[in-house]
């Protein structure tokens, strides 16, 4: 067709994503179904010029709204479709102002399930002004099974009590953190929109099982000996569907340092009433016991509490707390400070 | 083109491909090679009619070597591609014999990586002739995402200290043990060979890891409360580049039971010199704490121990040691026994 359809490898080259982005929130009505958006005013406000929207949209990421050709006139490369739907369908609502942003001159970038050029509408508007469809969920070609074999460079990977809880905000705000100390550090994304973010990445949820843990060796590389990787987790070792997804990325990552995400509300694996939240300490130990596998100095840094949902002197309190308990610092990076710092330069010792 | 292309979800229909065999050795030259037909030959010989290999072969199955149209004759429905090589391709000199065989009658059954369908040679031929090409290492289309939900029934899961070390082998014999007994019993295939044997199964490492617990539940569905279900273990928990795959397996499958699979002659993981075996009990130890996420009632029914490279005397003097030392049932399912029909009755107490 003609149609610059990328493909994982590409997606794979850290950086190599087009921007600034112009991010399209669809029709949706709630915060929680604009996450990629919302990640993306968070972590890459520097590479967002507007957003965009559907009649019947409540949410806004506070940026101007503008329409693709405007948003292009702005500088921006390629409109980012900011929604997280159950299913990671392209509703056909959606294909009109896509159709219209390849028009205007934008690439479009995905992490839905669907590809973007399987629509043949979004399909032949590509080939026709020849900008790119990326899809962002397609995990390189060629993973090779992982090997265990130690790499040079530092690693440090976040878990979780739980799925979406935080895991990629402490892994983005740590990264950032060592970056102002001056410490060689790379965000490591291993999902849709910490993907967008860094410009690149692995979806690790998307790998065909037997090359999981390949990947995540593939996602860091060798590096110099003071190199950091800070690299995104995903789900939990105790959750009952995803487990396999968070052994993978530990093995392959051989985290030297690991941070256990939190949040202290969560009384249960969400969406699974059935299944207790695992506590801190069992987090800890099995992480440490199952990492040991491919790096057996692999340490627990400290705790990243997610205490969004508190006043600051219930979190303050909370924190000091969980820090007596596990002997270890405790923050919520949101919230930052000097119970922050003590996190950042602990994982860093 | 009107092929018939079999899909993952006719694959996964326990006992649905068409049978009998005619086993395919292509032109190997070493038994390990040709598992996939000594595995078809060893636990499915009432189903293979012979095989077939091309000039170079200097392997036997000791059945009958024929042609596919003698194959045919003699009732055939399927020639199987018994040759299990290092990267799943399927090598051009095996193609005028395997078109002979649609010709003769025969549909195709394949457990390598590459598709049968995606060589144009067989893909005309069999539209051609009406014939099948079934590869059994695509997983089925709409594999839901694990629920953790208990499910109804019994069940076993064999595991290991390493791959390839008889927990296929230990699944079928106690599957078929069972049954002897008189226990509604199913074998369920999780890897290529297994799949054929049983006919039906779902290939776990080929699944995308997001969907590997949910197609371990999938494969283990609801059944009566004494009805058994017995399930081949794959990888290994202490294994860097698979041990996703069995915690995957291990979540999904919910086991009641568990029987470690080793061998004693090796010391450290297949083709990864710089780890070493897991000891016995340590795989014990992680499957229990594991296992009890989806099933907090997970025992060790007993240990199988692959002594094909031991005399029978010193066979059974380890036997009793490790029997003794973990104060579980030992035995080598491949020699039988007294001993192994103790493991048999522990694991159904």
């Amino acid at each position: 067709m003609g149609a610059q359809t990328w493909r994982g490898d590409d997606v794979a080259q850290l950086r190599s994503l087009p921007s600034p982005y112009l991010l399209f929130l669809g029709e949706v009505s709630a915060d929680a179904y604009a996450k990629t958006a919302f990640g993306l005013r968070d972590w890459a406000s520097d590479r967002c010029v507007g957003e965009c929207a559907l009649p019947g949209c409540t949410v806004t990421t506070g940026l101007p709204r503008m329409t693709p050709a405007e948003a292009r006139f702005r500088g921006a490369r390629a409109l980012v479709i900011g929604v997280a739907v159950e299913g990671g369908m392209i509703a056909p609502a959606w294909l009109p102002l896509l159709v219209e942003a390849l028009d205007a001159g934008l690439d479009l970038i995905s992490g839905m399930h669907q590809r973007l050029g399987d629509l043949p509408v979004l399909a032949i508007a590509a080939a026709k002004t020849r900008k790119a469809l990326i899809d962002v969920r397609i995990p390189p070609a060629a993973i090779p099974v992982g090997s265990g074999r130690r790499r040079q460079g530092k690693r440090l990977l976040t878990v979780g009590t739980d799925c979406a809880l935080g895991k990629k905000y402490t892994a983005l705000s740590i990264a950032r953190a060592f970056a102002r100390r001056g410490v060689d550090v790379d965000f490591r994304a291993t999902g849709q929109t910490g993907i967008i973010i860094a410009g690149g990445g692995i979806p690790i949820d998307a790998v065909i099982s037997d090359f999981a843990a390949g990947a995540a060796e593939m996602l860091s590389i060798d590096a110099a000996p003071d190199h950091w990787d800070v690299i995104e987790g995903q789900g939990s070792l105790f959750h009952p569907a995803y487990a396999s997804v968070s052994l993978a990325l530990l093995h392959g990552s051989q985290p030297d340092v690991f941070v256990v995400c939190h949040d202290p509300a969560r009384t249960h694996i969400m969406g699974l009433p059935d299944f207790a939240l695992p506590s801190i300490a069992e987090v800890i130990g099995l992480t440490v016991m199952l990492g040991r596998t491919t790096n057996p100095n692999i340490v627990c840094g400290g705790i990243a509490l997610n205490t969004s949902a508190m006043d600051a002197k219930a979190a303050k309190t909370l924190m000091a707390f969980e820090s007596a308990r596990h002997g270890l610092p405790v923050a919520d990076p949101i919230r930052g400070g000097a119970a922050f710092d003590a996190l950042v330069e602990a994982c860093l010792k």
